[in-house]
């Protein structure tokens, strides 16, 4: 079974959603528990529960939390109040209001039953919520795992493991599920400028999971590569255009060019839904632009920069489906000529 | 007349060497003057003055100041000893011994003159090493501004400015020289990781003299070249192979690799001086590593990634000269192929 901590689950009586509050990591592992809407609403805010199936997984239970509080002829009208304001939190997370809709969709399904018996199925449809998320990051693993080979050192990117989905994630997953396996797989691990999530939680998870990890700094890839130390890159991704670009966290695509240079394949691990087969390339997804205080501030808020200078700050960048070696999703691997082949499985 | 503040120079009355703490960069300009020998060695190796041409300069300002209080009859004996100190500060920094060996092979030419004629000699040997860098670089500058337009946009990486040399700096000479013009040629700065020479003195200097910069994380240039914001690269050089192979700051190989894929020229500016023709390819370079601390703690001494994690650190790495558009030097520019081109020039 694997080794690394939970990171969403009810607390033992079932009265509050318990999370590791993902701000404090790496210094320290601390579980909260949630249980009154307002609290919810500011552990995804604050980033103390991140990445999109995550918050997905996380909004589920507090629904099921919440409900568990209404009255008989409140029931609905109170579900519905909770379930906008958690949609409201982050309006274009997309897991976030997918999952809270399914579970408000099941309890008006049941309207007429007694307010116990919804409650106990929204409990039950939160715990499949997690346990579908759990068993298609371990069909990527499966599949993403099959591309490497024992004694393989892969590179990372920001963070797609388990603290941000469930069990194994999707990028990280095959690096989990080879741990597990006694598999000799090693990364180097970007830390992921400017928000460190590879350095804070890429890092924690693997050091957790027993994989041999070296952290870098992004720049360092190259030399890396050049050196022969790599052998894959394993990347998640935000969302997929129909010919293969894959937006995800800035800096991915220059990993992908440079490891395109050396010969190294680059991988790119997503669930299926992730891909958007009504987006016909990358340069039709938009890339956020953020005010740059995370690159003149630092992680901790101490300035790092001259006062007043001018920063670019794009948050993801689109990697051209032409340096994608292999793009894995539960559904398994799949190859070039992506145009072609997303089509045959997802058109 | 080139609005950056100078770096080095010697107090109004000669009896102290006067310098920018580069530490308290960017925060606060501030001077310190350096009267004894154990406040040189410091301020050398605590990088209060950093960059290999700067520290020659430093040092041979110190040995005058030094100088101006020895003894007739002890001239010599202290000599010797403050040089082989000075020097022992840093023994690999090519530029320290050389200055200073050059500082103190003049006094000995002078043996048997008056000590004052000795020191007002030295004095001037001072003067003209500073001279002869800040002409040096004017020559760089002037080279590498033929090869941008009006309009353009450069990458730089590190920091090979005026703060590490004097006056104009290397591979930010053309900038400053465009700015001092009017012309209009703007900078992506990149941060340079970990020790984000960018981030604080690049930015810094660039402000300082009116460019147009917009800093970056360096896992962003990929994405600024995709997007077509960037004409050229401009990089300096720690040491470059017979064969045109150019070691600089960690990072350069990757900025290049991208460069190269998305049609960007990268040009490497450079003091003749650093053209190592004994080396025959970037292969021979050896690349320091350092202990991981500079990862793990950014610049400011707060833990940024787990406790125990194993990082690699290599401070610099070795661009491949067929990544190399132009290798600009005091002596103009020179084109590919560099083998046979290097050997010309200075072989």
């Amino acid at each position: 079974m694997l080794n690394t901590p939970k990171n969403i689950a009810l607390s033992p009586d079932g009265s509050a959603v318990r999370i590791i509050d993902q701000t404090l990591l790496p210094g320290k592992l601390e579980y909260i528990e949630l249980r009154d809407r307002e609290a919810m609403y500011e552990a995804i805010r604050s980033l103390r529960v991140r990445g999109a199936p995550a918050i997905g997984i996380f909004a589920a239970y507090c629904v099921y939390v919440l409900a568990r509080d209404y009255g008989e002829s409140e029931f609905f009208s109170r579900l519905d109040v909770d379930c906008d304001y958690l949609i409201s939190c982050r309006p274009t997370a997309v897991n976030l209001s997918r999952q809270v809709e399914r579970m408000r969709a099941l309890a008006r399904s049941m309207a007429g039953e007694r307010t116990q018996t919804i409650v106990g199925a929204l409990g039950r449809e939160a715990e499949a919520i997690h346990g579908e998320d759990a068993a298609m990051c371990r069909s990527i693993a499966e599949a993403g795992l099959s591309l490497l080979h024992e004694g393989d050192t892969v590179l990372t990117h920001c963070n797609a493991g388990p603290l941000a989905t469930s069990e194994y994630g999707t990028g990280l997953g095959p690096l989990l599920l080879a741990a597990e396996r006694g598999m000799d797989i090693k990364a180097y691990v970007d830390e992921t400028r400017p928000l460190l999530q590879g350095a804070r939680l890429t890092a924690w998870e693997l050091m957790n999971a027993g994989v041999d990890c070296t952290l870098i700094c992004d720049n360092m890839a190259a030399l890396a590569m050049a050196q022969g130390r790599v052998q894959a890159v394993l990347a998640g991704c935000d969302r997929m255009a129909a010919n293969g670009d894959a937006a995800n966290k800035i800096g991915t695509s220059g990993a992908a060019v440079i490891a395109k240079h050396y010969g190294v394949p680059v991988y790119i691990l997503l669930p299926s839904s992730t891909i958007d087969m009504a987006c016909p390339t990358g340069a039709q997804i938009p890339i956020e632009e953020r005010d740059g205080e995370e690159i003149r501030s630092l992680w901790y808020a101490r300035p790092m920069a001259p006062e007043g200078v001018k920063c670019w700050d794009p948050a993801f960048d689109v990697t051209d489906h032409e340096l994608i070696a292999a793009i894995v999703t539960e559904k398994g691997v799949i190859r070039p000529p992506y145009d072609v082949n997303l089509k045959k499985l997802f058109g």
